[in-house]
């Protein structure tokens, strides 16, 4: 929460400004502020964007800072999750490492927010959940982390996993996750009652990955509209993935969207190019909240990403065959305000009053700062230097 | 067409060896092998692959090297076709500086086989042609450029084209292209008919920019199928972007795929995240010639884009969601090897006897390089060093 004054930078591609930040808030933004002997950094003529925002990511799958991981992992989804059980064990992964290391590579990127999903199952029980929220308590201050306690293994599937679940959120997880209730867990009923009542319990919210697709996935999203009526969570359930909603029939996927408006249900995008997606303009038309993530990336799921958000913004302008500079600017919106809207923060935005979270870019335009996604010169959280030309201050484990 | 012994390189990520070219040619890869007074490069066991092949991209229509372009154009697709046409003219773009840019940077990026598609119109007439056929003519030995004489403006519509076009094919062009007989032309009876009377009376082949999508885009396959049967051009004419070939219809896409197979059509992709795009493991299992390009980048259509095919792969592999190392590898073969099979350029590939074209890139393995397309270290064409560090050693204009 500190005091700086940000000189020479274009907010938005933008005319020239200053950007001052008292106490981690965003004070003022015109031209000639003064400095009042906090600290200066001059952007260069660069452009300022609101801090970028990862609302689904693994914080605590990555294999970063190990070597390439071979990727020969057979073709079903419980292939997969099976797979990365084993490797976790046959490594002794460090949950807390590899979080450390997601995070700083991340806010290398710009990244001051995260919302990440942290295993949970009964072969490993919390320790995951124990090292990336002692990651959370190492670098409080230079990135927000939320946690979700994800049943990845499955729910029902295997007995004991909800009352871990229920024991992480007692540990301070913050919100309940869920998996694919039917295409996973094969107890559509059971799975989404247990989260709700978890969830109920602990007076936290939901975020469920939702990788069904067409009838199956609009089936399972029904079911959880009609527990968030039942047990009055409108605002507090967020579905990740929700491929569902970019199903081909129009008339059933804007059903589900205009539920989504109307229980204020969050909805978390990666943009995968192989799979159909809600789209951007029909969920900010409906007026849903909508925010991006990167997912997990190096880890035994799948080689591609990196972490970086404005990379992100990217895919997503390109799934979504967004062309103009507008759409670009909308994108990127996705990707920092809209992420932080769909985790309920307030104010995160370039503008007075807004966190003083702000990433300095390469770019003549916002456009081209995305597209190009050049190395980040500055990266700033609530008013704090935490990253330049592309690397945390803070060493990677 | 030179001599030039690589050592201490992973061909294919494999184990350590040297490379030696001979006359262009790929004459032996080895362990130990004898400079006997050629040039050598040490490439510190870093990975080599084939050269990266562009088979479909737009070298005149790049604005690279001019500032930003602001997109603000309309949905249609004639929107951006007359946009583009305005645009050159009040830039006055000039098609040899913008294609000598262009070919430049995906040299530094590996690229040493590239396919463009150069507008043709009843305004420009053939400037563009010439533009890019004089880089051609500057860059052989560093790059090999394909020219498909591309009605970009439509055909039929435009009155006056197809008389342009074959006097392109009389200009030096190396096949004739056609666009949307459908979809844009409104008139593919007629498309079709006169684009393989240009070839045939030039005794040269076809490559068809089709994006119609579904049963519209199957009927002007069929009607293209028809007339390679008639004119007996089996081999002789191409389909990039093919989007019909991935729609949902099983059993329909299967039928032009084996037709593909057939009448040996190959297809070019540039695997756009927003569209249906064609599958790599059908096209490959069913035995269809499959290659892919950046398509335009940087221009008045989109911003997406910089020319480069190892981050190509990387998206081609996203798109078919491959996730395996050995399926990344896949993704390379059709930016190298097989976009070049696609061109009917036999021998591009990294074996005794192959062209002596070679990228050494950074990575642990072939997935990792692709992956993460840090800059190229080295890039050789037949021989000849052309890039060091991602960057040409030729000048860009």
């Amino acid at each position: 929460m500190s005091n700086l004054l940000i000189k020479n930078v274009r907010p938005m591609g933008g005319p020239l400004a200053d950007i001052r930040i008292e106490n981690g808030r965003i004070a003022a933004i015109g031209s000639s502020l003064v400095a009042d002997g906090v600290a200066v950094e001059d952007a260069g003529g660069r452009i300022a964007i609101a801090g970028l925002v990862d609302a689904h990511t693994h914080l605590d799958k990555s294999l970063l800072g190990y070597p390439w991981y071979k990727n020969e992992v057979g073709p079903r989804l419980i292939d997969k999750i099976d797979n990365e059980r084993k490797v976790k064990r046959d490594y002794g992964l460090d949950a807390h490492v590899q979080s450390m290391r997601q995070s700083l590579q991340s806010v290398g990127y710009g990244t001051t927010l995260i919302r990440t999903h942290v295993d949970i199952d009964t072969d490993q029980g919390l320790i995951a959940l124990e090292g990336v929220m002692e990651t959370r308590r190492q670098l409080a201050g230079v990135v927000e982390i939320e946690i979700v306690a994800f049943p990845q293994s499955g729910l029902m599937r295997r007995p004991g996993t909800a009352e871990l679940i229920d024991g992480g959120m007692a540990m301070g997880a913050d919100l309940v996750g869920g998996l694919d209730p039917c295409g996973m867990d094969r107890d559509p009923k059971a799975h989404l009652d247990t989260i709700f009542a978890i969830a109920e319990k602990h007076g936290k919210g939901i975020d469920i990955h939702l990788h069904e697709g067409g009838e199956l996935g609009a089936f399972s999203m029904e079911m959880t509209f009609e527990r968030i009526r039942a047990h009055g969570m409108q605002g507090k359930v967020a579905v990740s993935h929700a491929f569902c909603l970019g199903m081909p029939d129009w008339n059933a996927s804007q059903a589900l969207i205009d539920t989504c408006a109307e229980l204020d249900v969050p909805i978390l995008t990666t943009a995968p190019p192989s799979r159909e997606v809600p789209s951007l303009k029909r969920l900010r038309a409906a007026g849903v909240r909508f925010g991006a993530g990167v997912d997990g990336f190096r880890d035994t799921w799948g080689p591609y990403g990196n972490g970086d958000m404005l990379e992100r913004a990217m895919l997503l302008g390109m799934k979504n065959n967004l062309r103009r500079d507008d759409e670009l600017v909308l994108a990127l919106d996705v990707c920092t305000t809209g992420g932080a809207m769909a985790m309920d923060r307030a104010a995160h935005a370039l503008e007075v009053g807004g966190r003083g979270d702000i990433v300095v870019v390469e770019g003549e335009t916002v456009g081209e700062a995305i597209v190009t996604h050049a190395p980040r010169k500055l990266v700033v959280t609530a008013g704090n230097v935490v990253a330049r030309d592309g690397k945390s201050l803070r060493e990677r484990p």
